[in-house]
């Protein structure tokens, strides 16, 4: 078990590395543009130019572990990445063979929302606890599970999409194909959808104000509603609801100690929050959700980036799985 | 790790107890009516006398341990019985207690429906699964999860009410105080009310003619369904398109190998499970979709009894937890 180790978080738009060590305190970072259209190879070079210069900066041996955390479904272990909405050209990409033949570190791979919830529960407000969710509220909704101190992470590496679980058999059209899903209802996309519907009628001038001519976006609506905006209000009041009654759902699954909101949409604050704790006390036992406390999460952008290099710590790595 | 335990499997209606090898063979069965209105120390002495004449039957010393399947849920590191819906005066029951006043067994307590899950992956259809999901559909939907290899109790053992997740935020009430919930289209009684609602009007006759007077069960409407009744066929197959997309969610939020559906409205066969098949399609990400396969359960009533007997054979039982 490494002490020391390399944590990068390959986003959309953001690439990071830095050095953490096993309190999660974060050193030598690094950063960079992902180059998303430059196809897959050209994502692996960039990511380990950053992490080896966190890692020379930082003093770590060249074999210290990398834990990386990638946005999308992959098996952790053959290392294949099935897909990633925001990097070009990833179907099926075999990650774990191309950082085999460029570096010599062992590396864990994971996709990122189950990273984050490791990385709660090991450095954020869920240190300590075994049995937590974590819910990135972005424009999509993405997340991960711990359940008695193991991450979910599936058969073949695609668990813990809690953003795409029916909550309305008839319900809006998801991203994914399917109908109802949460994030149907409480990703960015959704509220800006159902902001710019709104938009369309004589409740929506409050938003169209504030918008001054751009999209509506998911801050807008809540900026509206903190000034009284009745439609905005029952935008966010609609996906509270939503999310509460999924989170009710959660709860009679796993019994958890904590709930965990992250990412931009979860911190607009009790608009939403409040109608989702209430809706969460109607669809959850009475005993399940006193078991759950809901906290936001605190971890910031470093959520993945941390929980990434916490599974580089803790479990054996791909390269130590090929090599005995 | 003891290879020889007694089952027990407390029912609402009936007790058994048999003694359990870890082939999964049963032998020496005790059986009787579960005194479900005497209170709860009439329930603790009648298990103990089957489990021990199970025990002496099989010429299994005195210390052998006990696993027990509850029908309600449970703390299992205390054995504090939350509540149990078919057994009088059951509430904060302190069980685990009870039993240690009264046995010299090491014993393991188990909510029935984690047991069940327990018992398909170590003795049934999946055996060597290590992410599986059991559906005990009823006449109320339980059922367990295994994910990784790891049973999920949850944080105070409430974990697994596979029931009681919201599928529509407009549906029906359900028995648990929510609405939506996957019981409150799927359960048995949901069917019956389906039906009862059906026989008011002109499409009932089919389903009337075959109740000949007594209450439409769920197998009066499959019988009716397979007879070609179009209103039969109509209710079943809106229960299943709900069972499919709760299963859709089930396969997105844990990727499972294998999802084993028991129970008696779990055998109500093709007009229940193709539409559920077809929803799940539609729900799950397709890579979650195609790595799981539906199966029905055969290990019968003894889904529950194996599975505590394997947890007993397994864990730490509570009176290992207390002695150290």
């Amino acid at each position: 078990m490494a002490d020391r180790v390399i944590g990068v978080d390959v986003g959309g738009t953001n690439l990071r590395a830095a050095a953490v060590d096993a309190e999660g305190t974060i050193a030598c970072r690094q950063a960079a543009r992902t180059p998303a259209d430059a196809g897959p190879d050209a994502v692996v070079d960039a990511l380990l130019t950053l992490a080896n210069r966190a890692g020379a900066e930082a003093g770590l041996p060249p074999d210290a572990p990398l834990g990386i955390a990638i946005p999308g479904p992959l098996d952790p272990a053959t290392g294949v990445v099935a897909f990633t909405p925001n990097l070009k050209d990833w179907r099926d990409y075999p990650l774990g063979a191309a950082l085999r033949q460029r570096t010599r570190r062992p590396f864990r791979l994971a996709n990122d929302g189950n990273c984050a919830a490791v990385g709660e529960a090991r450095f954020g407000v869920g240190r300590g606890v075994d049995d937590l969710i974590y819910l990135a509220l972005g424009t999509g909704v993405g997340g991960g599970i711990i359940t008695g101190g193991h991450l979910i992470e599936g058969t073949t590496g695609f668990g813990g999409e809690v953003g795409h679980v029916v909550i309305a058999l008839d319900g809006p059209r998801c991203t994914c194909g399917s109908i109802g899903c949460l994030e149907a209802y409480v990703g960015g996309w959704a509220i800006a959808r159902d902001a710019s519907l709104v938009a369309t009628t004589a409740d929506g001038m409050a938003l169209l104000r504030l918008a001054a001519g751009r999209p509506i976006t998911p801050a807008i609506v809540a900026t509206a509603a903190r000034d009284g905006d009745p439609a905005a209000g029952a935008i966010l009041d609609r996906a509270g609801r939503a999310l509460g009654a999924a989170l009710g759902a959660f709860a009679n699954i796993f019994n958890p100690r904590l709930i965990v909101i992250g990412g931009g949409v979860g911190s607009l604050g009790d608009a939403l929050l409040e109608p989702a704790r209430t809706a969460m006390a109607n669809h959850a036992f009475p005993e399940n959700r006193t078991a759950a406390r809901i906290e936001r999460s605190r971890l910031g952008d470093d959520t993945a980036l941390l929980g990434a290099a916490a599974l580089a710590m803790e479990a054996p790595t791909i390269e130590d799985e090929a090599t005995g």
